[in-house]
């Protein structure tokens, strides 16, 4: 929401950019407009480098509900971003235009519809931004996200931060749901097969088929233990094996972190990253070349002082940052 | 925050009325706009009957801080309100162009600086509505908005909904505080003097001479325990004759209800209101004729399930449709 | 869950009724079975008077989700409650077999589908169970319920106490979901046309036309501004010259609660009952013949120190009171 | 605890009373000593009309525990009390010397043993106390305060505000508990029979002989029903005309509250008081000769915001406003 | 709690052992039986490997009662877990029938009674169960299961994860409370000396002199310095050596964990391992043989997001998959 | 607050050291004085090697307010600590009379007044203590403690334990506030140039030049990344070649921890380090000659089973061993 006073969004003379309004001199963190870090609408830009794009959607989870406040709690949490990034050391929003396109609007009573319109929705988004980084909203959402960046970017890697494998067929006979996106999305051949990889798996999963299955679908896994016994640098080794010089996909499930650190999402398990291990991680992957990412599953009735939310966003900024580090 | 779709804000043909987007239809009440009732911003429609006035300021707090999060919680507590109000029987947003002026940026470490920046603030919003009302913010920010009141309305009447009588002198020597704006507006000849009048008063009090000091100040007071033994009726009719045919300013401090109905509040009192005791009380008084109005003194870090913040977005409905009704 | 200690069910020597275990002798209230009460399981007792059903499903839910959780809520709430009612003076499951028929297994992916499940269950209930008492859950699971209720009883009366009237004809295009189910029943004719009676409707509803609409469905209203201004007695007799002798259905949506007394739900709205205040309407309607039930949107992610699942525990066994009263 | 600055307690000229630092001068009121409404430690006054007694012992508790954390608690609560009260019109430490005389060290592991502990330190604490407030702590705590209460004072009226008999033979063979301390009381002969009276008693019991059995042993009962349906006026003429002219202790289960207005307590149960009708009922008894209270069940783990400990500080103070006008 | 459908329970056609119901095509993972992980009960299945044991007993509790919740919570935490364990690669209830006992009934307001009746419980289970994983309750619990073990198995090695020793000698006097279950258990020679570890004990003691208490006892100790600076297989090594070959008991205490991890609790320390250093250590001592184990002092009023019950729950499941690889 | 009873403060034959009372056989720790660990008040012992000195103040505050509840919150925080300290092995108050000096009074409406209270308590407070600990309220604290600690100690080297440099010039034109009171420490020669270290800095600030300002003024800089690259010891290491040999001040801004361990704080940074790692860290730094220390910005009703306050308390306590350490 935009504020009484004008001018408040810092235009750079130099590169005619719009950032955020000035927390120190003009409006102080906790007021202003409730846009991503307070950055400018899309509409107020016109065009965008990188687009935040909420999709609050949240009918295909199977334990606790609530993503769909996800964007919402995401940009509350944002608010005490500030413009240098100190890991990668780069100011996003003095290099990129970034704006925030607000919510899709999607029904909540039906999952192949509800995957249509966001779907849609992509499309005529990558319209006014290059890159497109999805607040959700339960996994489910990341298909259609899938679809729409392989339109615009052919076949992606992916490197997928969560607990969960997520390549399930079905889950009560419906192939559209927050624990099957990447199956869907490989048998449409939106992934890079053999370039695509899982991180943070962990604890418990239906069957040991699971694994096995994943992998003959193209899928690579690095478990939190293998992170604990290993280390970040050896999984970010991995990873940009992996890779390569593919553009990339990140998808971010926030239950890729522990409990204590996330414990505001849907399907929680004990034994996650850090918030700071996810970081690291990140950081040592910012020359990959990001075409679209994704920050997932933060249902925020179950946060606790926006602990979660204060995670999601600033993965977000490090996603932000990542990209302007890789342009 | 806008949507990535166009034309959501409803246009009414007949009278170019801009409405909020259509909830059932287009845009579930969890996504879209985080402007107060996902209303219009003002800059969206240029001119408005009344405009909501966000006010995230609580250096005059005495006790629990973080009033300065109110306007952005109060917003996030009226996505669920729905167009015609049952229980006066209008729907304000197809009568009245309401829009949201955003938050005024002030500073939180000079509070007569503040206080000069929302009156300032106010001055210049008047410009673009007739009226204002105001979501706090302590109960400081009253002063200002009555100065700004005042310029554009004249002396008015005051109807103060609150657990305190925020008629003292100073506290620690400060003269601008939560606890004395209705002092300063007094001395000011901001108020219709003996047309003012409290609501809710009530426990404890530092003094027996406060109320008589109060007394001397022009204000009538109607305790919890009035309202408790004589009934809604009995206040409402004392204070429609308080007021008479005099423009009138709504104050309400949240902490009017009882902790049981408002936890998050920076000094509450056991046994106050219940929500719809004050529903009731406001709507025997639709007829007046009320030039602004606050909701204030809501503090989100305490609240639960956000029951204070609905219940402050609905007293917030109920004075728009009073100010319809009025008209 | 039952204990390891056999015979902790206290089976009455006269009648063969089988109780909960003993709370001051054997097991204390904090331990022990995890059903209703800690009655017995259906299984446990072959046929029952009255069988306690969870329906965990909240698919059909327009804002916040979670429902979901109720029945396990509603169940672990329920542990303080003894066997004599105080206000009706009885002592139901020494007059009645109640018993605990566990959750119904349905998708949560698909409404229509989730919906024919719980009916197909319920249908399947009525062969060891003369009436259910359902544990919701949304509202969509009053329809599957109603029709299930139909079979056995014929058109029924309804009482519904909820703050919105749910007979909507649909959102975002779909026809069953918690918005919609007393439309639906009405045009499957599985109500009593003009014997029907919502309690509780409040604040706002999207336009003065579903006043109307729903008038036209056969229903009457009786709203929270009613109660308070003409007192509970006056609502009963409406509500019992509304039923006449009908078979009766009672469906408590807990938002019917002030948000003080039930914040843990999906669609929260200032100005509600107190719990007492329904409790005493609930008295007066003990004589009628209560041939079904259901307390349905308590979503527990939202609750504090379970307030709101006392209070639908306890609104449950005032059910079961009315319903061994009646017999 | 005490502040570095010397004289913040204000003590009177005229009456050598020593009240609470004032808090619009000196100390705010988040700050200074954790006794109760910061008022003096006993050791500072040597002597006082009334001595606040913090009883932290919960091992008599038969669901949630947690009491042992009240006495902490509703001093924090405290800490709102101003000098006047509004309903009685009077300050009660201008008038009394109140000082808070910290809490007694007792065992949480031994039952019989804590009493014992309990019953000695209210002896020792009468030599220099008149009347002893208690905060629990259990309902246990009250069997030793009427103990003692009764050696200082002979047999007294008993007024009880409880959702609960509490006068039960035993639990689990246990004759002290917290369910058992007014059983005990009559037995041992510390009550004038026939002067006593349970207020605020609801919704379910173990049997229905409860009734008959309390009623032998000399109670009279006023329901929430009879308070709700014959109003607040007729309930304090009841108890008045119960209590006679006998000198009466006033024993608070906090739990007579609704749980809206008090989560945070052992055993709540649906329906209760609001906050501000046991005020109303308190003022109307401000006559009596009250010689001892206490105030119990706060188990601030369940707490939300403090609203019970608000409550219970508030009806502490309500109680001290009585005894300084029944002098 | 057991669900409407019958065969819900998968039986496998092999083995003939029963597991929980099928998640993903029949029951929901938020509906059906509240046994741990949804297990059968004890009673359905005749006999068991292991049985899954409540003991809701929190008298012996020094600081935040509230682990006589601990078994309910656990349980309600454990529906997440899937059959297949990724860590120990392997499915815990393919290959040994696990069953849940409920919880045995005990007294809460005397321990030594309280004591007795939860080894006589035990002694009773072992003749339908080979081993016993017991879910607590407070610490106290240790020392009748260890008794119950003795019988069963002998003097067994303890591996003993806690912040704290337990080994005093009494608190208060009292020689049965959960800072004591050790040295009783010593005294009594339940334990094989000098093959007895602590695990996570740090930050405060009572005095110096405890550990030579401790040591002389013939405990070893391993601080979280310690693991924080040798690392976790150091740890284990030492672990192991300790063991030998002796039939083990590990005992959980869930404060070995920090409070960001586990803050549910009744007497968190900060600076305790993370859930997941916990379960590498675990893992590396799966070759043990395991022939009981204890999850305790989990106090679920003070959780939030159910963390710590999920932490609780997982490293139960660590603890099963642990006894499927030891066999 | 004191207790009832008499000499429950141990007071050592030998040393005339006056301690806590006997929480194992005297007073549970959840009773008595609400005093840091339930030490001696500084007025019970007149004089004390170190003070704990309360500063109840936030107006400060740029983002969560609230940290004037620290004090409290600590002090209760602080109540399991126990005499031995197993990380540096040594007993604080067996060593050092370590006394609660409460909180200073000031006015929470004007930064530069309360800076000048705080100032003047502080040099009071000299007279009767060595050193001081402060516990906060916000940072804007630390730089009044500087100024006394410079007058007894001269210029000292500081260690700055925090997520941000807090070394700005101003905020909104304010001088004073909790983001630069080491700029003004810096500006007044209250630090010893290039001895002082910033540790925990992390992931945004406003831009590049802070860090070269910061520079400038003679800080270094130990971020999070660089502890979890290099390890807790290198930073020791880099930490005690800064300091030399200088006396230190060592200010920990709780938030240096991750909002995990530390959500209760007001301006909450993802990525900081664990309880345990800071411990470590000072471990390693128990030789240096501490002269003064605060331990600053817990915003309490952000807090969960306070785990910020349990640490906060748990690191003075570390703060207070190793001054016993150095001594």
């Amino acid at each position: 929401m935009s504020s009484v006073e004008k001018d408040e969004l810092a235009e750079s003379g130099d590169t005619g950019i719009v950032g955020p309004p000035d927390s120190i001199r003009q409006l102080p963190r906790f007021a202003g407009p409730s846009t991503f870090a307070r950055l400018p609408r899309l509409d107020e830009v016109s065009r965008a480098d990188v687009a935040i794009f909420g999709v609050p959607f949240d009918a295909g989870t199977t334990y606790r509900p609530g993503a769909r406040f996800g964007p919402e709690a995401i940009r509350a949490g944002s608010k005490l971003l500030r413009p240098y990034h100190l890991g990668l050391e780069i100011e996003p929003w003095s290099r990129l235009q970034i704006a925030d396109a607000g919510d899709v609007g999607v029904t909540p009573f039906d999952i192949a519809e509800a995957v249509s319109q966001i779907e849609s929705a992509a499309q005529r988004l990558y319209r006014s931004a290059d890159r497109i980084i999805t607040l959700g909203g339960d996994h489910t959402v990341a298909l259609p996200m899938l679809r729409a960046a392989h339109r615009h970017h052919g076949p992606v890697a992916l490197i997928h931060f969560d607990a969960h494998l997520d390549t399930w067929d079905n889950m009560f006979g419906a192939r559209l749901t927050h624990g099957t996106p990447f199956r869907r999305a490989t048998e449409e051949r939106l992934l890079a097969v053999n370039h695509c990889a899982h991180v943070g798996i962990r604890h418990t999963t239906p069957a040991a088929k699971d694994l096995e299955d994943d992998r003959e679908l193209g899928f690579a896994t690095i478990s939190t233990l293998d992170v604990a016994r290993r280390g970040i640098e050896h999984a970010a080794d991995r990873l940009r094996e992996r890779v390569a010089d593919r553009p990339v996909y990140i998808s971010i499930d926030i239950d890729v972190l522990d409990p204590a650190h996330a414990p505001a999402t849907g399907t929680p398990e004990p034994g996650g990253l850090s918030t700071r291990e996810l970081q690291l991680l990140l950081y040592s992957l910012a020359d990959l070349d990001i075409v679209g990412a994704d920050v997932v599953e933060v249902s925020p009735a179950y946060d606790h002082a926006q602990i979660t939310a204060l995670a999601a966003a600033g993965l977000t900024f490090d996603l932000l940052a990542m990209v302007a580090r890789g342009r």
